[in-house]
């Protein structure tokens, strides 16, 4: 892992890593389906106005034009355009657009490339791979789906092979009737401070609290014990009631917040956390949000967020509710590879090379070929009639375990490189083991 | 399919158009593995610099630029960057940037997006997915991947829900040898003009070969008797020397062209034509060439296009020979379900909705979820407990083949919702029928 791409925070892999990789991503599909979701890709690019909907976000952004376009003629308006740097963004147009032709509740992952242009190291790239679950309501949507979604992002970051992992969830409603119930209303504010309390510590927290929301010492003392409540189990409602604070918001964020962890943490024990600190700094969530950590390696960021949101998109006085989450694929893969935490048995796809007993016997060879493959089995033909040494050489070096030969006389062998074990073999029915079929990726 | 994309030229699927999407790229890439390519992703910007090598593309590239970035500070040289147009280039890149981490002849397999700036028409997006396959070799590459390329993409087409199609083969060398051998020297303006033969017909080519290579009329007459010649058999290469001209590249290209002719009409009798018009325009080819069409589909223009070249990519005194293929994914899949050549059994992964009796059953009701989907069976649990009715109403709409309901007493029964016909099941056992467990693509 010394070789660097060769261009500062866009990440490529080599064969071998590209393994573990569509590993990953193979993993994380099925588990989607599994549940239902559909898969949908949108374009890479959508209007500047599009993106900058939300605001704040300018810097980050990668403009495309058409390189030969006249300056002149070059749209530096809304309608010009960008490369989009998540993907709530185009899916949300996506259900504005398609509205009338999806079926709601509307399930759909996405697992698609973003761009952002920030500073690169390790966990944040410029061009990245996300996979995102969302289930999106026409009008309504059921709470239920905010518990379901925890689920099923812990049975797909369970199957991939990473250390162990925590969802850390809050309310916005819990913690807004909280604020609101101690008689802070820049409720906005309160949260934008309490997201910084992992960066600068409570002290400075508090401070601005003081400063930016008005807070009292009482009040700032008070938003700052909520944010230290984490508990694994649903204990936590106790801890906030034991605060003394009322609010009809604060109650309706503590029973959904309750459900949520009450479930997960029956199904998933240790794999959830009522986390009262987690804020989700300017991503307007308007109910449950979620993150999460890989468990000892908690300053790579967060590998999978996401959260409710009241309208993930509108059309009219149509509004959309959406809950979702997003998996950070490249992040993942990047800890993945530079910590070694899993690899691929073998760099290729092929199981079996063919080789060639003479130049004459190439045809026959794909003969041989095309009956493993019609059973599944990934193969290739030597190129020449080398000596059969080395042809074992080519597959050694290319880290295929099995080496065919067929004699003069029409009969077979099959050997084991690895081994040197040499057996007869069929055409029409002999299979590698099943577990050198494929590369297998396996944590290490 | 009267629904239009809203930004032109960049397609986005429905979930059941995707699924036709998603068949076509499973196909293809399970092709490719079983023939040993290893999959690679490249980054999706490049260097201009990059880009611009081979030249006369500049006015179809899209350059990418941090929008927030000063404009004097933005690069406009050769270090600006824009996003590929092809994945031919970028592997020559990561060919030259990886050589001492691959294995050679390296076979990889690379499913990507590209985009053009060109004016948007069917089979022509700004956005579009290529699958590119090649061999690539350090030094040399053996001919024979020549012939064994053509047999993968005959395969990998093959499986796809499309008319029937033809891969239509030329060899530069055969062409240049050609021209050489009856005295036109500028070999690359006769192959220019001869690309025009479709477009402009016979006539107008002479006149070009005549004003713009010098040829005299017998020349024009023989270069245009050249490329008339089209055989499913290697029967072109008595055509070929029956018009009397001697060369010794000729010699060698013909040699080629019968070996891949050959055998690949052997394998997949007629899918493969030997079609001495093949010039490929401006793509640096050295031998072999390929185009392909959808037979009573030739205007939608070629949907896996490739070739030889002699240095694919150089580093240094070292030279990467290549042969490959690329595969125009959306050109397929917009073809196929433009003219409905296929079509996804139903648009939802989920093969069975559990039900809920009562409110309180959710969690229960997990629980058969889950049972299910051990054994791999696609499964959702409604959020609800509405009314049956309209528990089952949801499910059809979404057009989920299944039905579950558990009793109080905690007995289970499930129903084919397009039968009606119920029976009892056991979430420990029950499966789907095969062809229900997912949404399959099949031919309409």
């Amino acid at each position: 892992m010394a070789r660097k791409s060769s261009l500062s925070g866009f990440p490529e892999w080599l064969p071998q890593e590209r393994l573990v990789e569509l590993h990953v991503l193979d993993t994380l599909r099925r588990t989607f389906e599994l549940h239902g979701f559909s898969s949908v890709e949108t374009r890479a690019v959508e209007t500047v106005g599009q993106l900058l909907r939300k605001g704040e976000i300018d810097k980050e952004v990668y403009a495309v034009s058409r390189l030969q376009e006249e300056e002149s003629a070059r749209s530096n308006g809304e309608d010009a355009l960008a490369l989009h740097f998540d993907l709530t963004v185009p899916f949300a147009r996506y259900v504005v657009e398609n509205a009338g032709h999806l079926a709601f509740p509307f399930r759909r992952y996405q697992i698609q490339k973003a761009w952002r242009g920030e500073r690169p190291q390790e966990g944040r790239a410029r061009e990245f791979t996300q996979a995102d679950i969302d289930v999106v309501g026409d009008g309504s949507l059921p709470f239920r789906y905010d518990v379901e979604l925890a689920l099923v992002v812990i049975e797909a970051l369970g199957g991939l092979p990473i250390p162990d992992f925590q969802l850390r969830i809050n309310n916005r409603k819990l913690a807004e009737g909280f604020y609101r119930g101690i008689g802070l209303t820049d409720t906005a504010g309160v949260l934008r401070s309490i997201d910084k309390l992992e960066k600068i510590g409570p002290e400075k927290v508090a401070q601005l609290l003081r400063e930016e929301t008005g807070a009292t010492d009482a009040q700032a003392e008070a938003a700052l014990k909520l944010a230290s409540i984490r508990t694994e189990d649903t204990s936590f409602v106790g801890l906030v009631r034991g605060l003394g604070v009322a609010d009809p918001l604060l109650d309706e964020g503590l029973a959904e917040l309750e459900q949520v962890i009450a479930e997960a943490s029956k199904r998933a024990p240790g794999r959830v956390l009522a986390d009262l600190s987690i804020a989700r700094g300017l991503d307007y969530y308007t109910g449950t949000v979620y993150e999460t950590v890989l468990v000892g390696h908690e300053s790579l960021g967060s590998i999978c967020s996401g959260g409710r949101y009241d309208a993930l998109a509108s059309k009219g006085n149509r509004t959309f509710p959406g809950v979702g989450l997003s998996i950070g694929v490249t992040r993942i893969v990047t800890r993945i590879l530079s910590q070694g935490f899993a690899a691929a048995s073998r760099q290729v796809p092929t199981a079996v090379l063919v080789t060639l007993a003479n130049d004459d016997s190439w045809s026959s060879a794909q003969d041989v070929a095309a009956g493993l493959r019609s059973r599944g089995v990934p193969v290739e033909v030597a190129a020449s009639a080398e000596k059969f040494g080395k042809q074992i050489k080519f597959a050694d070096r290319r880290g295929i375990p099995f080496v065919w030969f067929t004699s003069e006389d029409g009969s077979h062998e099959v050997k084991d490189i690895r081994s040197g074990e040499q057996v007869a073999a069929d055409p029409a029915t002999w299979t590698p083991p099943a577990e050198d079929l494929w590369p297998a990726v396996s944590p290490q």
